[in-house]
């Protein structure tokens, strides 16, 4: 078995492209993703699962129906089943999501943004 | 329901013990934990489940019944179900773990070091 150290940033430095989901690790069921992302996203839940976002770098705001989180580097925040949330980050950002593998990044709602060809990087 | 952001280092400035795990967020059926360490920890396993660490600072040595572990600030590794290890911070290290709310921290080893006493910060 084959059990290695993860570096976020040199995973980040082998992402190329903006809004393309990489695995970087599972635990048991779990996908630990990473994005670039600079883009307004669409509202929308994940009616299963509870969803993880961490900052690694920059900034993410997360519009929330009753109000709006801002996360900085070193922020994390769990979105509860079901809570409809839209995220966006005006400036280029580095997120770590962490969810079940099936998880779609659209959740509930069908869009051009659905991005279901997930690899690991 | 109360979504709020959770800042790693603001939780740590709340943790004033060594070797007191708490609860910063929960995910599902899984908790986010916290622990400022400086020990050798005890060779154990969790035969049920994988266990995600994330050194925040400092700096975190893992040994593995082949190999060791040298994992510093920005680097996490998955140490798969039932996998024995000995994690050791020389130094004072800040750690997220990330694992089943019913995960015992010795997993499969009864020891003094067993710490089922976990509180939310």
């Amino acid at each position: 078995m084959d059990i290695n150290v993860v570096n976020f940033a040199e995973k980040f430095s082998k992402l190329e492209e903006l809004h393309s989901y990489k695995i970087i690790a599972q635990m048991n069921d779990y996908y630990f993703k990473i994005v670039r992302a600079k883009r307004e996203f669409i509202w929308h839940s994940h009616p299963e699962t509870d969803e993880v976002f961490v900052v690694i770098e920059g900034e993410l705001k997360i519009d929330l129906r009753d109000k709006t989180l801002h996360l900085k580097q070193g922020d994390m925040v769990v979105i509860p089943r079901g809570v409809e949330h839209k995220p966006s980050c005006s400036e280029e950002c580095h997120l770590l999501l962490i969810e079940p593998a099936e998880t779609v990044n659209t959740g509930d709602k069908e869009s051009d943004l659905t991005d279901m060809d997930l690899e690991w990087i």
